[in-house]
């Protein structure tokens, strides 16, 4: 299978990376190495937070936003990792049970200025609940190989 | 242990969150459950891909960054989460052995407009490693409870 390189990205394409179904043991067992606040680790403790329950860790979410954007794109692409992230929103808690549902846009696509054999597309990821609400947005560039035939 | 809310902080403290150092093992666990790309999962691919050997990922260093902050500040304070982050970069390769050091800056204390028992203090982390390099910064908002006799 070839791979997609930076030539076959274009601002405008809309991917969509799946989705995932959030076990109360997966959030439990993250937080727990990760992120151990009360609301993310302990049932009863989460019910008499402004939570109202346990919720996920906001790295836990986008961890797993990590694995379905490789699952679904950059497995299949000459991938070559990221300088950052430009924005990241929680915007609504997710919870034991909850389906999220991934999708990239492609917002821009540019070769890098200083390394022939590279460039930059610039994604917005939208994930959505099983009830249609955004609880995760995030702007980040990813770092792409050209085609060798293309650099220079 | 009486915890500290928003009153406590103001723009110029640092707070020293301790350190953390990433086992190759670690480094293979995590990438192959959130992100199992060439070079976090595979030796061999890794050393011959642009890093020249494995690397976390980032996803795996913003989650130790996020246990070294509840450890070394969240869990003795009255944190109610976070919005999402401003900024990330990812500096530099973080490889197997690397100890890295995480220091929090306050840089703005500000009650919400909206909510009286709360407000948000802005942070900007910083991750250095054994040899004082830079490899990951971040800017984020946090969450936090104002105290009771002060809201309102």
């Amino acid at each position: 299978m070839s791979l997609l390189h930076l030539e076959d990205f274009a601002a405008g394409q809309t991917f969509d990376l799946g989705h995932h179904t959030f076990g109360e043991d997966e959030i439990v067992a993250f937080a727990t190495q990760f992120d151990p606040q009360p609301f993310h680790v302990d049932t009863d403790a989460a019910a008499a937070s402004n939570f109202g329950g346990l919720i996920a860790s906001g790295w836990h979410t986008g961890s797993v936003f990590m694995r379905l954007l490789v699952d679904g794109l950059l497995a299949r692409c000459a991938s070559m990792g990221s300088p950052g992230v430009d924005e990241l929103r929680w915007l609504a808690p997710v919870r034991p049970g909850d389906t999220l549902t991934a999708t990239l846009h492609i917002e821009d696509v540019r070769p890098s200025k200083s390394r022939p054999d590279r460039g930059f597309i610039s994604t917005r990821a939208i994930l959505t609940n099983q009830d249609n609400i955004e609880v995760f947005t995030l702007r980040a560039p990813l770092m792409i190989r050209r085609r060798p035939d293309s650099a220079g």
